[in-house]
């Protein structure tokens, strides 16, 4: 084994994956704020909010004026989690740059989270990439608990394998296996990953991990060994579980990216930047957050020599 | 890259390295309670305590009482931490199955945590050596700081292989290369075990990670890869690092244990018992401690199916 250095991409999901569930409605410009910093430090992709119902998730309610609000950077991709037709048309108007569409290779799981079977979800999809067609917006595909389901377990790769396809069919531009419930294990993406890419090429593949119970960045380096390049993080590791609650949430881009840079991986992000930006973060949501390294700073940091050994 | 699928040794700290920064000092009995509790999930080594001034180290203050107070179980090495040939016949007194010698790589940490050089510390050693020799007790020695030091930075390689010939030399069976702060990168555990287990059969060799950034059982397993079976741990993540107050300590028994056995690499440990012991430790320590998979629960464990979905 040896570890290879080409560049890999983290791609910001806290305004949408992270903020969803925080009891604490965050304030519209203070949203727009988060996301302005967020495109300064060098994302290429950021998730900035979901149109669904205001009554499933009133954290996200504001998702046209967010986008109408921020300061668009050249290069930086938008996107929207859209549900259904309507989300999309609302995405389309607010000016996204992607929609992202999810449906769960569980169906326990998609209809606790999205109130449709699968099958009506890929139904809802069509419809989505009809109406997308012919714009400038490109679709990507997320299948939620690909590597495990908290109600039904463990889910057959044929099953994530057979909703990869059908995304493809319906045009989607890019693939993301979402581990929703922090299960996976680096042996588990090593094997899925590798089917997976039978199907598509690398650049179109995200992995999005979470790290309820401490194996996210494991996983992320089992994905990059295994040949993904893209990965989904949220600044501050903000996006509990909510069969976790008060565990960790997605894994953190500021802990991801120190990692990678340590390791001679190239992230193209400004980590002190990213650093002062999850400082921030407790006082938005009002509790503190599981990121590590703005916590204990960068592993090169150097500390004060104790008086006691200058003295000596 | 494919996973081996070969034991790992996971070696319970949590007494030693996690009490050791605790504010609140742990009632003997207590200490005995949790040891014995270890001694019961199926561990092989256990580092019980320190001999060192109760001065500098008064929550460990106990080591004697807890020695005598455990419950000892055929098959396990228990293990006192040594920093000099007073403190190895303290500890040889007790009936301590394995001395461990903790040096820095870095001259100045050394100077920091045990008040010599790292020369003074070797003489030390070669003392505790003299004073260990005929008797049924093995040497464990220690690198510190092997992977950086947070005053000086990066250690060299020549460096930590320079002490761990010299550690050989003195005699010890076993050599531990610690994360003392929590800076180590999967890359470069990759390259120093690489050097190391050119010296030494990897039998002998163990890990130490503290979790400090988040990537602690990442290291664990760029480890395992590089051919090391044998890695510290602490339940619940206790060991907090001085340089971080409030962050993650060591990596936490339960949480690299069921990882891995999640990837099938057995560890001989019941995770359930682990777990369960676990969640005594807010209690014992009077705060919450990192620990992942004691809040979650394990990646395969099934929660009920939401009412909305079974009416549907």
């Amino acid at each position: 084994m040896t570890w290879p250095t080409e560049p890999i991409r983290l791609q910001e999901v806290s305004p949408r994956d992270g903020l969803q569930i925080e009891p604490r409605f965050v304030a519209t410009a203070d949203k727009i704020h988060l996301i302005n910093g967020l495109s300064a430090a060098g994302f290429t992709r950021i998730e900035v909010s979901s149109f669904v119902s205001p009554r499933a998730v009133p954290a996200l309610a504001d998702a046209a004026d967010v986008f109408s609000g921020i300061k668009r950077q050249h290069g930086v991709i938008y996107v929207a989690l859209v549900p259904n037709l309507h989300g999309a048309e609302r995405a389309l108007q607010a000016g996204a740059n992607e929609l992202n569409m999810v449906v769960s290779a569980s169906e326990t799981h998609n209809r606790a989270n999205m109130r449709m079977t699968p099958d009506e979800s890929l139904a809802a999809f069509s419809d989505i990439a009809r109406a997308a067609e012919g714009g400038h917006v490109s679709l990507n595909g997320t299948v939620a608990t690909a590597f495990g389901c908290p109600f039904e377990g463990a889910q057959s790769a044929e099953r994530v394998l057979a909703l990869v396809d059908r995304l493809l069919a319906l045009g989607c531009n890019g693939i993301t296996l979402a581990d929703t419930t922090g299960v996976a294990n680096p042996r588990q993406v090593e094997t899925l990953v590798g089917e997976v890419l039978q199907r598509l090429d690398r650049d179109r593949l995200t992995l999005h991990f979470h790290n309820t119970r401490g194996v996210g960045l494991a996983n992320l380096l089992a994905g990059y060994q295994a040949g993904v390049r893209r990965f989904d993080a949220s600044l501050g590791g903000l996006g509990g579980c909510p069969f976790a609650p008060g565990a960790a949430g997605n894994i953190c881009t500021e802990d991801a990216a120190a990692m990678c840079e340590a390791m001679r991986i190239p992230t193209g992000l400004d980590i002190g930047a990213l650093i002062a930006l999850s400082r921030t973060l407790p006082q938005l949501v009002g509790h503190d957050v599981p990121g590590q390294v703005a916590q204990a700073g960068c592993a090169g940091d150097l500390h004060p020599i104790p008086v006691s050994v200058v003295a000596a």
